[in-house]
């Protein structure tokens, strides 16, 4: 079955194939061989209707009365989602939340590999956490260009966080994930995914406060 | 300058308005008693036109000419928002990210006070990190009862989160910020938030991979 895992596909439909990548994951863990449409969206709060429909995209997977082979198509989504390719990344900021990171093993489920984490403190230069050397941020473009690194996670107070983005897109990186609370303004061509845990929160007290709690 | 604390706003503004509180607390740690809407504004990648606009949902605040009372619209914002009061929250699950979140400052900024945390591991229950008791999840329901808590914070392994989440549901817990990778299947009533960092970075990689890197 030939797919083409180029094709474009919604932003929507890009997370619920990372939802699936993630059920097939576990499914390989248990030792599972060949599953129902029902069985990969089990836990998901996604219907087996809209998991056949998503990957109707990229042409025929699973076999009528059969089910999915659940490796191959742990693979094919990988392909599509861009997963089943090592790329390094940087972590910028080693404080309590970049601490947590390092030892975040989401990444290397995405085959995102930490290559380099930078920090201003002195008393974290040099040191080595979680197996990564924590370099001087001052040595942040260099290392980033000599290691051909891309992708950054940013986790660095809200006020540094602008200044040093610039200096990010200026040493070639082409996405950030930004941990701050600030929205980043960049050129167009770099592309910013916001984890704003305390909008989060903040929205959730709201809708709090609004349900008279 | 009477506002209407209780006007209902739509949620991009909501999140704009912590924005502009976060911003507020800034001028206020570096002593400005008065300050511009460009000044407000300056870091946020939102224009004084449309944080003008956002205020202007809730009546009069600035003066033409002069500008902004800093802690005084710091206290209004507060009271819409509905950080102005103190709230319970119990941490579920201290793993990494569980331990990250205990020291995660944005809590106490929004007035939330982390007031239980549970784990399983044996290791765990009985220490106290970061200042928090770490109680056995078998007395969750108890304690959440018991001390009155209405906000959790999931950070336990996605296979675990639906089944605590309904045990939080029926303990009385009303919001739910849900860092597991799963979509929470939870009676109306109680809203949660997620806070998935795997799919942004899924995401991210996809568009990597659109991009041609």
């Amino acid at each position: 079955m030939p797919i083409d895992a180029n094709i474009h596909i919604p932003q929507e439909t890009a997370r619920r194939l990372s939802l699936y990548l993630r059920s097939l994951k576990r499914l390989i863990q248990n030792k599972t061989k060949v599953a129902s449409s029902e069985e990969i969206t089990r836990f998901l709060n996604v219907s087996s209707v809209q998991f056949r429909k998503d990957l109707s995209y990229f042409g025929e997977f699973g076999r009528r009365g059969i089910g999915y082979d659940v490796e191959t198509l742990r693979q094919e989504i990988g392909k599509i989602l861009g997963t089943n390719v090592v790329r390094k990344i940087a972590l910028i900021g080693v404080g309590k939340l970049g601490f947590a990171l390092l030892g975040y093993p989401g990444f290397l489920e995405l085959n995102l590999q930490i290559s380099a984490a930078f920090d201003n403190d002195p008393e974290k230069i040099g040191k080595v956490l979680a197996g990564i050397k924590i370099e001087d941020i001052r040595r942040m473009k260099e290392l980033i260009i000599n290691r051909g690194i891309k992708i950054a996670v940013l986790s660095v107070p809200a006020d540094e966080a602008q200044g040093i983005s610039e200096k990010l897109a200026g040493s070639g990186i082409k996405a950030i994930l930004n941990f701050a609370p600030v929205n980043l303004s960049l050129p167009g061509n770099i592309y910013v995914s916001n984890v704003d845990m305390a909008s989060e929160l903040e929205s959730l007290v709201y809708k709090l406060k609004r349900g008279r709690l």
